[in-house]
């Protein structure tokens, strides 16, 4: 299913040029116009899912293995060591168009930190108890 | 496959205590001991897998669709609005142990931007001449 004013539903079905690194019946793999790193690339469905909570599992398990091909094909390509895979969902996590797509960022030897965090300190109990209310949740 | 060297292996297979989540055959979710922020999670698979790389497409659609599965009894639970889904492949994209991990991590609104980056300039010639060179690879 496609949403008529979703760009993303625009650029996956080539409505709207994009740099396209793949394409196959089901995702188009384009290139981000603001890149984290020389490659970072897009998974887009071609029908449309607000954020990963509305996909199905099928097209989720080939999301994923798409992100090891591209990731696989950035090592090869462009001499990157590693790759991150990022998908992010709300606004509050910084997802800025309402299509699911996957970040798939190349990153390279001493090159910044630009997906990471400083991880914080938990005490054992308190891990506990908040892992009740997610589990109360389920 | 088990890897007997391996501590994620021991904790998925509940041979080293966590603050476990989420149990199902394949899986065990627990609680990230140095968490980005309140609620921060891993999906573990039982079976040893090194990054997205080795994971078969059945396996990949399972962890996907629990990353969604987390992340929305966090946003019942936990007060989150958001939560981002980070998989890193390699230690230059921060990964610190070789078995492969989805962290499901709780965005809070007005918390910190812990994952997302400055986004880059790309010229379209350029852009277009790097997607000639990820697909050449693919």
């Amino acid at each position: 299913m496609r949403d008529e004013s979703c760009i993303f539903c625009k650029i996956a079905n080539g409505e709207i040029p994009s740099a396209t690194v793949y394409e196959d019946e089901d995702f188009r793999v384009i290139l981000d116009l603001g890149p984290a790193s020389k490659g970072h690339a897009l998974i887009l469905p071609k029908n449309h899912f607000k954020d990963v909570c509305g996909l199905d599992q099928e097209t989720a398990g080939k999301v994923l293995t798409l992100g090891a091909k591209i990731g696989t094909a950035m090592k090869k390509s462009l001499g990157c060591t590693g790759f991150n895979l990022v998908q992010n969902n709300g606004e509050s996590a910084g997802q800025t168009v309402f299509h699911f797509h996957m970040h798939v960022i190349p990153r390279y030897e001493g090159g910044p930190a630009m997906v990471g965090w400083t991880p914080g300190k938990a005490d054992p109990d308190e891990l506990a108890a908040t892992a009740e209310q997610i589990k109360g949740a389920l």
